[in-house]
């Protein structure tokens, strides 16, 4: 039996399994799903060891523990390839918009939903598959194989710099991949050559030390919320432009050719806003939506909060507001010196009678921009022509992975994206899903890869 | 034995009781506890009978229930008072604050501490002591009375107004006084001339049909949170002035009397800055703290919500946020009016690419201001001249009783205010309580002012 066949012949049992893992609530942000976090790594340690993998562990961080296995009897003039997924997941609150619960995966049309089910326990299971598939039918594998898997991709992957720096030689390869990651449409692929980086912070605003009473003490101290909504609105221009003090000083901007290439790309933008169901686009002036999205940095809020939030009025005048803002980040802008624009700027715009506190949030990576002419992301582009029957579309994406900086800066070597969850599947929202024509196209693409790094 | 050897001898068991009340939590603005608001309907019922107040009824409206009782049995010479009241709370939130829980009341240093405890269960049992020490003692109250005690007060007694032009007659008083207010200090009491009114809406602002991620969808749409924020930030100007268009159009200004008679009431800034622990006073330019917080208009954030409230960092481009906001309003402001301002301005401020939905919220009323020379406000500070051994100060309140408006438009008679708690008594807000001091006194006072309606 050929790897081929064999994929097929165990088709259902992949897709059971898949339902299994996605079943771990391992929801990386939140305190009490730590026990979930370990149990969904230990689910891909025996899944490793059933594939046929060696040298399975678990190591620990300050955070959420790794998951490494390798397979190495490729041959000394074979290359070592390290791939790279994450079994954590994104909180799935809000859990009444999810038409069948996040942890109890359900298979309909084609589509396994649940929470992680595309980022990214499908996408991290296939290289899993691929390797079992082939040492099950040829007993060996074309290249040596390292797998890397983390617990903390969803946070940020806020102790994994450390974990990298002190596993250099047990992490060290060739060519990295990173089974995290996407294509661009179910019979399009596309490689990704850039990510965005990341900082984030969460911000705090307080006045009196305890809840008011609006009538009592109204018009008499400043509100919390209302300074904090200042702040934020200090923060950005009414036209999109972040206003932020040399928050764009360091940014590379795109060049005509870069421009040009993005442009080529097929965009229906009166689809994009039927499909995200707003009025209209709306960023930065002067570039288009995919610049936008792709190559400008942004400043987004991920929550506010304060005060009273149940039905009808409660008359307080609150002691403190929140709010978590996340900027994504270009090339060649650097996390530490966008926080301290960031902190300067917000205690520089406080309302007079409020005190307020910027705390850094774990998660920052850098931009993430792969050279021209790259090795791995030349093979593994043909290796997706041949799979969809098209090359694929060179492109960027706003999303970030924190880890692949941390793989260049210490092995000095760019990861490329060999993943196949596609954008539209709800990722970090309700009713996310994963499509099993991607995750059977996925197994296929991952032996292929094998084989032609082997060749 | 006379009235007040019988509030002595009985006092312990008068505390007992309060504590038994404060203990439902009635919880008006709370769906949960619909039946615990009825559930101290009921006791004050019991209370009534037990302190011998007669034709005892719970009656309905469109929201929470109201209490009616009487005793009118002092002649037709002799005037009917009407004595209002709520045995409704606020929301407890956040439970973490209170040093002891909010509904097992506790009493510590001469204080009851507990919701309610002095807003309004401690004022409103207050009357109904006093009435029970007169009819014990000498069989007969000096004035006729009906006791009038609602349950929606906390979310602005929204279903009053009809039920109040519907029961006209019933409540047809000579004077009406309100055991709902407070008192200036332990040692000094006052009468309130002016209360503000109120209007309040919530503000909805949404952009994607769900919430994104906001490494995919940031920068290419609008954020609802960022939108939200800056609608809030145009309302009111960095210098503390409201901005919205033509919001104090219709206000009375202060005279130069007016400003006088403030002044000559002590007010230290700096031990009001303390006891908040704000950095400063803040507010209106051009007044003072106490004209501020007394006679002038205000708008105040209650509440918002967003997005990610959890520890650390979730990538999300929310869907939606939400604002609670609630205007306090003086003589001569209409809520209807300054709701159709404050709708115009926020649908007029909204950020491009999001939608935004204003809806006002139950809970409305006029401002009220007596007149001067009014027949039971000019009794009513002699008893507590004579009670306090201090003549009052003439004062008005940033507070909200609406109910005293639809009992003037209704019945044609303007509440006085007397009550008997304290303004810092943590109303609204965590540790709440009532001085058994205060509630002892307020027994007294209100057995002297029956004492001298009836002469």
């Amino acid at each position: 039996m050929n790897w081929t066949d064999y994929l097929d012949t165990h088709q259902s049992r992949f897709i059971d399994e898949l339902v299994d893992f996605v079943t771990i609530p391992s929801v990386s942000a939140a305190d009490a799903h730590k026990g979930d976090v370990v149990q969904a790594g230990e689910w891909v340690m025996n899944r490793l060891r059933a594939a046929g993998a060696e040298n399975i562990v678990m190591l620990p961080t300050a955070g959420h523990p790794v998951v490494y296995a390798d397979w190495l009897h490729a041959g000394a003039d074979k290359p070592t390839i390290l791939i790279y997924g994450h079994f954590d997941v994104q909180p799935a609150e809000p859990f009444d918009l999810w038409d069948s619960p996040p942890f109890e995966p359900t298979v309909r049309d084609g589509k396994v939903f649940g929470r992680g089910a595309s980022d990214d326990k499908g996408g991290m299971f296939i290289p899993i598959i691929a390797t079992e598939a082939m040492l099950k039918t040829t007993g060996k594998l074309p290249v040596n194989v390292k797998f890397f898997f983390e617990g903390q991709e969803e946070i940020g992957s806020p102790h994994l710099p450390p974990f990298v720096a002190e596993h250099g030689a047990m992490l060290k390869a060739d060519m990295i991949f990173s089974a995290d990651g996407s294509q661009w449409a179910e019979d399009q692929p596309q490689l990704i050559t850039g990510l965005k980086g990341l900082v984030a912070c969460e911000v705090t605003v307080t006045g009196a030390r305890s809840d008011q009473h609006s009538g009592q003490q109204g018009g008499g101290i400043a509100n919390p919320i209302q300074g904090l909504s200042q702040i934020i609105a200090s923060m950005k221009g009414l036209d999109g432009r972040i206003t932020v003090a040399g928050f764009y000083d360091d940014v590379i901007d795109l060049t005509v050719e870069d421009r040009a290439a993005f442009a080529r790309i097929p965009f229906d933008e009166a689809d994009y806003i039927e499909r995200l169901g707003v009025p209209d686009v709306f960023g930065e002036p002067g570039y288009t939506t995919r610049e936008r999205l792709w190559a400008r940095p942004t400043f987004e809020l991920n929550g506010i909060w304060g005060g009273w939030q149940g039905n009808g009025i409660k008359t307080v005048l609150p002691a403190e507001a929140k709010a978590k803002i996340t900027c994504r980040l270009v090339a060649n802008q650097k996390p530490d010196a966008i926080y301290a624009l960031l902190k300067a700027h917000i205690e520089a715009h406080l309302t007079h009678g409020l005190r307020v506190r910027v705390d850094r949030l774990a998660g920052s990576a850098d931009p993430f921009l792969v050279p021209s002419g790259h090795n791995s992301s030349s093979i593994a582009g043909e290796v997706l022509t041949e799979v969809y029957g098209k090359s694929p579309y060179i492109t960027r994406t706003g999303g970030s992975i924190p880890v692949m900086t941390m793989l260049l800066n210490e092995l000095g070597v760019h990861a490329t994206v060999f993943a196949f969850g596609l954008p539209d599947e709800n990722l970090h929202a309700p009713n996310e899903f994963f499509r099993l024509s991607s995750f059977r196209k996925g197994q296929t693409a991952y032996c292929r890869l094998m084989e032609r790094l082997g060749e």
